[in-house]
């Protein structure tokens, strides 16, 4: 047995990946003792607010399915491609140069820890899984250079040496010490919980130690200027035990002035890290008025501000929010970070209050507006994802700030994360896939649970319910938000009252090998948005489960893409049909669409209603959608989301 | 007789405002003898590409109506309160600074000696038509302050002075010293041809020998950060004959690549100011590449970039063009200096050729993204000139950056120079309202016309030609492009052939006191915008002459203007109706309109198609409009051009 599983064993690994913050600390576990916790909050209320605990990230086993095929182009070309391009960019040798183990010059940029955390942070997650991949000597070699970077007093950061060492803390809006620092805390906290070893971890917690030191309400002033080591904070408090990395995560959200939030505006990365440490921060300690700004946050997100594709920020400058409504297309910026953010911060909503529209947004960004970001081979990326392209938009497998490919393989490489959960009532079904969960309810009942199903493509997923031995609890299952209708049954017998948007639950005795049968609806819809966005007005877009639809011109030849139209309202006149060998297998929508027989380029910008339809005489097209996020693989190419509807 | 005068008879001015480029050079004036001129460009060269001549700014006098009203305005309001506030903000003591006659600090943005450079050249159209005006001593006065600070050798800028005088032209890209150099020698023109005065253009010259003398292609290399150099180069050339400056032009404009641009794009004023230097070395010249390239780029304003209200720049960030198509309406920019810039360039495309279509978007500039930047009072000004608002969209008096007062207050002095043109053929009337023409024709032939309308309000047009004898000429009359049928008569009789979007040549021979009837047709117009542009598909905009209206809130009380919609396509549908006691008398246009009648505000962002119709339940309304620019007079208010059509 290793010694990772002894702890695991041990009870002592509660938390499993960084996207995934467990309520652990509400039922007393041996790592957090009472009396070490954040000394200002009762038991009662971290109990209150945290109501599902995550499962550790090897008790869920993927099968061949659609994120498996996923995360193993992660593991084996994302990572290493990454971890070769890291290096040769100098992200990995500036901690030689730290170190005083190198004589190179420090390159890239101020903020490129945080790239290699992030790796690091994914790679941990790999070897957890798979702890014989090569990853975990590649991951072992790094961390051995991190930590050998570390000062005396803990300070580890490689942009403050040699001649400007002195200068630490200068500039925390801009110079992103502190987000750097969150990064290397999460990857610590992942590297402990795959490993078993405390390396990175005690080097992290001597970083925090000092940041504590010198920062606080009778110390040195500190504020985050991009959000990230508020989260880090409370996970590190999670994995400790020690209250005061909790109070200092509180300190910066205060700094932040969390509470006076009503909107969500500025840098949508770090708002959306704002609202994960915000989150993370109200799951343990209950603070009632964070729910308040999270769940109003959470509305204007989801009333105003969120494309279709989970992703956000509409605006190019400051990579920021609109306002609201302001959700253009081809100038979206919708940044990969940004809808990972959105994943990270509505995970943690949904495990603070198991509300099926937390897990509808996160579904939604990590199957739309995340997977856009990476290529079908794994190891390419987009920085920004529009909604609509006309040519010049290509992934690339590195970028001058290289955030978005590092934040990919460690989501990429912590699904299994998402799918399940367990309360003291039973166990929850979030995500639908291919897959084995093999834990146990927290008062130790150990059960299996295993999926069996072609989701998204296909709306029927069986289920294997198997306890050790025969026990009451609840299977909470998750009906989607973006179904309108769904079935199950229970060993053949039909359920009642399912309700889309909501958790099903089914309280009963489970015996081994009780079967449920889920039959989501899952027909093409016909999707329209809100009349005040401006830019999808009289605009439809195809919707297929959590599936967001686009035409790109490799599957319509000939069709002027910018200027198609569908013919159709009624969802009945779409077909859908899965294609293998296309894409790596989706299932594909065709239906009635419209087109202009005459070439629109030479019309006038401005001319009397009615101009432009005499002008275009629509001709009859049949149009072919793909899924949104794999477009962009089949080389430069047209392509959009929101399609005007009819002819006019 | 005034020196003024005296000048003017003596045939010395011959031209009037800098946004008034006669090809005067090519009738071989006295100011402008042959030898002098530009080596390597021939005479016949020069004339072939400049066929109008532009009138003095005095030879128009303007009766009441629209524009003397605003005339009025900016000469009793505007002029006197900015240069308060630019004496306030320091704009005009940096120059007491820089000559040592003060000791106090310098003040405002490095490219603030600019500002009062421009508020100098509006200044000089005041003093031109109103040499008895308050304005009169205090442009003296300014005048002096300015002189006084000029280097020994030339050079005359506010910023670099005491401890970084040594570091001038540092950086020419972001420091603005062309800039503000080229606003000194357009002030410095106009200042003269005022006053008769050489003081300020004799500093001027000075300053520009000095550039001549540092920068060139065997010099240091130069090139505008922010055009305006080369326009005001050629304006110099101009008026003082002297060839090294339209050379010099030639070479800053080579310097930016003139030839090889294809497309607007980048910051809005700079491409603006770009095209006006190009095209005024254009008609200097006769340089057909440089043609090309301005109608090439012509095209690409008015086909895929120019917002309805003539206003140009779609987005805030770098103050700059979109790409084709994408005109947002709620975040455009369309910065007031950008709309001017539009008119500065479209007046030169005229002067090289009277084509109606430079007119047309002149004018359209003129009356709407122009006049939508000051306010009705005349001394409050807006930066961002927004198709749609949802509050909190003021005027303002000044700016940190308060280019847009400045440039504002020169364009509404400059008016009377936009109307009239002659040539070899005769007289030629480019814009309409109550105005008598004192001017000869280039042969000598003295003559008067006089115009008598209630434009832009009504179609109606009467005219009286009053040549000194009877002769043969042509009178030339602008049928503009938004004009669908308009009727001619001379002396009572029809006129046949009579064609919108044309000027229509009456070649006759002219007694004193013949007259012209153009009658347009005026009704309010529906227009649409091109299918492509995203923010505007299903929407309609009202036009009623050159004028564009929107709906604002003061006139729809209990309307959810964020909401509303057009009821109708048919224009017959709507009814104008003229309110001399609104909004300095505007003509009002009332329609058909739909609004919700339940609250959109708690919809979801996505819902199956039909879901916001259904949900709306829209109820009939009766809506107002204005003419946009009259918008944002009456406190804040929500505001928008363009309306959804329909139910939809």
């Amino acid at each position: 047995m290793t010694s990772k599983q002894l702890l695991r064993r041990a009870g002592l690994v509660t938390l499993l990946t960084s996207a995934a913050a467990a309520p652990a600390t509400t039922h007393g576990e041996p790592d957090m003792p009472r009396h070490k916790r954040h000394q200002g909050v009762a038991a009662t209320h971290e109990s209150a607010h945290a109501a599902l605990r995550s499962v550790p990230l090897s008790a869920v086993r993927m099968g061949d399915g659609f994120w498996k095929a996923r995360m193993e182009r992660n593991r084996k070309a994302g990572i290493p491609r990454l971890l070769a391009l890291l290096e040769e960019h100098g992200a990995v040798e500036n901690f030689r140069v730290a170190a005083g183990l190198s004589s190179a010059e420090r390159r890239g940029p101020y903020f490129s820890d945080s790239d290699l955390f992030k790796w690091m942070e994914g790679a941990a997650y790999v070897v957890h899984l798979y702890p014989d991949d090569p990853t975990a000597a590649e991951l072992q070699r790094v961390v051995d250079d991190v930590v050998a970077a570390q000062c005396d007093d803990g300070y580890l950061n490689t942009f403050f040496i040699k001649d400007i060492a002195d200068q630490r803390f200068r500039n925390l809006m801009a110079e992103h010490e502190f987000y750097c620092a969150g990064h290397l805390i999460h990857a610590a906290c992942a590297h402990y919980r795959a490993t078993g070893s405390t390396k990175l971890l005690d080097a992290a917690r001597r970083y925090a130690d000092y940041l504590c030191s010198v920062f606080g309400p009778d110390k040195r002033y500190g504020r985050s200027g991009h959000e990230e080591l508020e989260a880090a904070m409370v996970e590190l408090y999670r994995t400790t035990g020690d209250g005061k990395y909790l109070h200092f995560a509180g300190y910066l959200l205060d700094g932040l002035e969390f509470h006076n939030r009503s909107e969500l505006r500025g840098h949508a990365v770090r708002q959306g890290y704002f609202c994960m440490g915000g989150a993370d921060y109200y799951i343990e300690t209950g603070d009632a008025q964070y729910w308040d700004t999270l769940t109003r946050l959470f509305d204007d997100l989801v009333r105003r501000k969120m494309y279709i594709t989970g992703g956000m920020g509409a605006q190019q400058h400051h990579e920021a929010f609109g306002a609201a409504y302001q959700l253009p297309n081809a100038t979206a910026y919708a940044e990969t970070c940004a809808a990972i953010s959105n994943v990270l911060w509505n995970r943690r909503m949904l495990l603070a209050e198991p509300n099926c529209r937390y897990a509808d947004v996160l579904e939604r960004a990590l199957y739309n507006g995340v997977l856009s970001g990476v290529s079908l081979s794994g190891d390419e990326y987009f920085y920004v994802n529009p909604l609509a392209s006309s040519g010049g938009h290509k992934r690339q497998p590195w970028f001058g700030c290289t955030c978005c490919p590092t934040n990919m393989v460690r989501t990429l490489a912590s699904i299994p994360s998402y799918l399940y959960d367990v309360s003291d009532g039973g166990v929850w079904v979030h995500l639908y896939d291919n897959s084995t969960l093999s834990w146990q309810l927290p008062d130790g009942r150990a059960l299996t649970l295993q999926q069996q199903t072609g989701y998204p493509w296909d709306g029927r997923v069986e289920m294997t319910v198997t306890p050790q031995a025969a026990s009451e609890f609840s299977v909470f299952l998750r009906i989607p938000g973006w179904c309108r209708k769904a079935r199950l049954e229970v060993n053949g017998k039909a359920v009642a009252d399912v309700r889309c948007g909501t958790y099903k639950e089914i309280r009963r005795e489970w015996k081994p090998g009780d079967t449920l049968a889920l039959q989501m609806d899952m027909p093409a819809e016909i999707v329209e948005s809100h009349p005040r966005v401006p830019e999808n007005r009289g605009c439809v877009a195809i919707q297929r489960g959590p599936v967001v639809y686009c035409i790109e011109s490799p599957d319509n030849p000939g069709l002027p893409i910018e200027d198609a139209r569908l013919a159709t309202a009624s969802p009945a006149e779409l077909s859908a049909r899965h294609e293998p060998d296309l894409l790596g297998g989706v299932t594909v929508i065709t239906g009635p669409g419209l087109a202009p027989a005459g070439v629109l380029d030479e019309l006038p910008l401005y001319a009397p209603v009615g101009t432009y339809d005499r002008a275009a005489r629509m001709r009859e097209v049949r149009l072919r959608a793909i899924p949104y996020y794999a477009w962009a693989n089949r080389g430069d190419s047209h392509m959009k989301i929101w399609l005007p509807l009819g002819s006019q």
